[in-house]
């Protein structure tokens, strides 16, 4: 489907805008310009809500702007694209990538991290890379959100920001691949690089932390530790692969003194997908003396702090976080989606719920209630 | 030379005692039991001042016991050996292992970290395997320190916290190879593993930082950037290859931001040879983003705590720690022997200051005082 005719002309788009901070998003037409040099224009299709939607909504995220197009875990097909993109063309399928790729900076040349920096600042800033936004309401421009901005029918994005995908996936699944179970899958392998036989813990068994005990499986992690202060969870978690599961709230000690005694001197990895520093350190702690290793994933609230022991560091254990599971978006994603496909990643039990833009408020408060694995929103 | 004369005897031996927290080492002649079965009884022949017994001395190591001797630096000739012991006999010239390697432990068998659990329970409550001492002193037991006490001319070690040496190397030199100068180097080579053309930037030019800066040479690190606030430490850090010294009193600013204006995105490892916590989260947090690694050597004070941002983690960051350098001290000390008697590993410049055991108290004033690298004690 090429969308041509729209070419180089402003398009109309519903769209979820967060017009302030804390309060529900309102459902609009809002103005979506033309992809400029560089940039391709997409119409999602799917979106899922993540917390980090509900983070920068919120308020509590210090460098949240508003008004704003939130959403960044999409799937979409492209419509139009500006100069001098050649990577994908109107009709690609499409997953939008908070974390670029550009295959150019000292960062994607290095081979040691998936972290890009070709749009790295203005995407911080809300804007594209000339420094403009693409999208405007009654003539006044929004924001764009981690470089995606999946809560409008229509996007534009960098073409660096996109990974071409096979048009036969379920968009449904594999938009949840843009985000959550992306990360969790990645920093099993990618961070971690957990082997076969090694012990796992995970923290919090949200979208992100059943995710990783899907990648630990995949590993063929021995032993897998899921924790999480809502039993509720715990029957997803086995069907993903747990082998046990704690509630922290059940014991009187550190929940990081009872994974030790459980183990005997702690875990080869532990996860920490919450964002709470005091889980953090946890995680940390109960890593295994002499070689253990912990991985934050949560994103913490604003000005908080980890801390711990140095003695806990010198006796061997490691502290690290991952951003996008260290993922590669264009080079590895497309991979990603194949293995969905296959069932090798299985990505339909975090849909709970699904729901038209109408209802993406909902989304939310399920989120919130810890009713949702991860709510999809159909266009 | 086979001390076979005194095989089951008690010894008489000169040591420097620490009596009591805070007070200076007496001089006095203690009784040293023969070594019982695993056990191995050495004349320490020479023996390196070290802060971590400045610390415990201090009464500031909440796990210092009084009294004791101190000591865990040294280089010696086995005198007699008890029941069992199979790896030394009485003649060959050792070095003490505070890190012991039995081989034969979950640890040890791991290949992924040199902290043997063999002797690690009763060393660490000042007592041999079978939870005695051999010292005493008027009848009344004096506690070991760290499985070596090298501040007695006559010590007895378990035979896994002995490593054999070439007999022709210099004591005076080697003696450093026991704990400051092996820890520093090791940490470049197992704890970083420092690759040719990395850059690197150490936190303090005391005997392990100046072993840093010599290792980082060795793995052909590009810069090499020395910090310390003393700024008369910067001659010899050059002489051993730094390229860059910096003093951070002349900045206004943190000096984590110093160095990563001066690299552009930080180091890709950094090391901490002091023991301050604020000094720790400086040495993380000049980094480099993506992958940049920071290794904690120096030993905290009691209770004190590191901590940062996880976003520094989550962009990725690593935080970990090191002791003994990560060498394995009976596989792998021999070695370094043979490295120091090859040039190598340069010994001789760290040895700044040397002296009878009358002299003891006189270098740790001289180390206290910033003005010695390394004392070494001759017996």
């Amino acid at each position: 489907m090429n969308d041509t005719s729209t070419a180089g002309q402003t398009i109309k788009s519903r769209a979820a805008v967060a017009f302030a901070a804390g309060k529900p998003l309102e459902i609009v037409d809002i103005d979506v310009a033309p992809p400029k040099a560089g940039e391709v224009r997409v119409r999602i299709t799917h979106t899922g809500v993540c917390h980090t939607d509900a983070f920068t909504l919120s308020g509590d995220d210090p460098e949240g702007l508003f008004p704003v197009v939130l959403g960044h875990e999409g799937a979409g097909i492209v419509v139009d694209v500006g100069e001098g993109v050649t990577s994908v063309k109107p009709g690609d399928h499409v997953i939008p990538l908070y974390t670029a790729e550009c295959g150019e900076c000292l960062f994607c040349k290095s081979g040691k991290t998936n972290l890009c920096t070709s749009v790295r600042a203005t995407q911080g800033k809300g804007v594209m890379p000339d420094g403009t936004s693409r999208f405007s309401y009654e003539g006044k421009p929004l924001y764009h959100y981690m470089g995606c901005s999946t809560f409008s029918e229509y996007t534009v994005v960098a073409e660096v920001s996109l990974a071409k995908i096979n048009p036969d996936a379920n968009p449904e699944h594999v938009c949840l691949l843009g985000c959550g179970v992306t990360t969790g899958i990645g920093a099993v392998h990618n961070t971690a690089k957990v082997q076969e036989g090694d012990s796992v813990a995970v923290f919090g068994l949200g979208g992100i932390g059943l995710a990783v005990i899907q990648g630990a499986r995949q590993a063929k992690a021995g032993r897998i530790i899921a924790i999480d202060t809502n039993p509720s969870k715990f029957e997803m978690a086995k069907e993903f692969g747990a082998s046990d599961c704690v509630n922290p709230k059940e014991y009187d000690k550190p929940i990081q003194e009872v994974i030790v005694e459980m183990t005997g001197w702690g875990v080869d990895h532990s996860f920490e997908c919450i964002g709470n520093v005091n889980v953090m350190r946890a995680a940390l702690e109960c890593a295994h003396r002499g070689w253990g290793q912990s991985v934050i994933i949560g994103v913490a609230g604003a000005g908080q702090e980890i801390s711990t022991r140095p003695f806990q560091l010198v006796t061997g254990r490691k502290w690290m976080g991952t951003a996008f599971g260290g993922v590669k978006g264009r080079s590895q994603l497309p991979g990603m989606v194949e293995d969905a496909m296959k069932g090798d990643i299985q990505l339909a039990p975090f849909v709970t719920h699904t729901m038209p833009l109408d209802g993406i408020n909902e989304a939310f408060d399920l989120m919130h209630e810890g009713k949702s694995i991860r709510s999809v929103v159909h266009y």
